[in-house]
């Protein structure tokens, strides 16, 4: 047995999220199932460096697998990305020490999260960013954004069902870019919890709406009650963008 | 009566074409169906530049139709965007003379044809540009291009199937634009027959990839015969840039 990691791509819109679920199309099963008609039938178990929502996009979710296989690397991108659906793709693929763990080892992660600013919708967009046609004030988000830095409790901002017990996590950046009609979030941190980076955007953009003031983050991180906090923006703006390993 | 021209947009790759066909989701059916709800269930029938193909896009297809309403024009784009499916937006509303025909009155077309060249399957990408991860020398496809230029009798670059009896067309402008790994074609002419970008496209990636000699291209001109030209390039990688009027 020979333990692989891969970085893969995939445009989540047709997908009910990374995680396998009964009779749904996702991620994780796509993959198994490819892995299993490469091994003949003989069931292979994807490990993820964490689950996405249904619609969510990865640049580079991380997985790993274990493999009997004695097919030289280079091969195994070919013969993963032959069998994929159009919507999974493996980027990179590499033999890791046994115990190599996608998730536990993950020690950091970058999100992204695309917010279309322009007047009209844009058709090829629908399903890659979040249509707000409105004005946002950048500054105001940024001013917000220097509060969500650190560590913090951030029950928060995480989804009410989060089972997950500790809630500290650290925030090591937070960037807004602006290109063109594009404005684009990037989140790096050592973990998210379920929702985070959809309930810290969503929040960021009422504080540039003016319906929440850029101060009040502070408190809401110290409620530690999600209903403090704002909407939680789309699923289809978000993708896992890297994930960072030692 | 007024009658109203749009510029209209659309993600093509969840339609069965332009055109309407009974029991196909297609965009003529879509557009007709928003305004026979904006007329109080009128049926309103629409006419556009021409049609594409199934999985085809438009950035910028032109329709006509006519309507009793008096509502203001900047209104009509909120009203039917508003109404309209996510995958078309109407761009562009004015109203023209009674005589003014969408199709009959176009002066010339631009289409373009994107092919992505990277070696790996872009998930992101696989609705909209073709994936052809093959070198192709670029300056044979420039001098085949060449022979295209001008009036010809296009038979041999059209649907076996097409009924229209004028098969000369004239092509202003043939470009060929590589932005990173993307390989974008530009064609300007007075009209295009049914296939006619495609097999063009389909064509010249043949004389790129050594299979067909640049200057065999006078000779699949000459023919007549659709047999003589290469392959059809595949839907996903056309857009109908723009039409032009007086």
């Amino acid at each position: 047995m020979q333990r692989f990691k891969c970085k893969i791509a995939y445009d989540g819109s047709q997908f009910s999220g990374y995680q396998v679920q009964p009779s749904k199309r996702t991620v994780q099963s796509e993959l198994e199932n490819t892995l299993k008609k490469l091994h003949k039938g003989q069931e292979v178990k994807v490990y993820a460096s964490g689950r996405t929502d249904a619609g969510v996009h990865a640049k580079g979710q991380v997985i790993h697998f274990d493999s009997p296989l004695t097919i030289p690397l280079e091969r195994w991108i070919i013969a993963l990305n032959s069998l994929l659906p159009n919507d999974i793709v493996v980027l990179e693929v590499e033999q890791v020490e046994d115990n190599f763990h996608a998730r536990f080892q993950a020690k950091g992660k970058e999100y992204r999260y695309f917010v279309n600013l322009s007047n009209t919708r844009d058709p090829f967009q629908r399903n890659f960013s979040y249509h707000h046609p409105y004005k946002l004030d950048i500054q105001s988000m940024n001013d917000a954004a220097k509060y969500l830095l650190g560590s913090h409790d951030f029950t928060s901002f995480c989804s009410a069902k989060t089972e997950v017990e500790d809630k500290i996590r650290e925030i090591r950046k937070i960037e807004l870019i602006q290109q063109d009609t594009m404005l684009i979030f990037r989140f790096v941190g050592n973990g998210f919890l379920y929702n985070m980076v959809r309930i810290m955007v969503g929040t960021l953009i009422q504080v540039g709406s003016g319906q929440i003031n850029p101060g009040s983050i502070k408190e809401i991180i110290e409620h530690k009650d999600r209903k403090y906090a704002g909407k939680t923006a789309p699923a289809e703006g978000l993708y896992l963008w890297e994930v960072y390993y030692d």
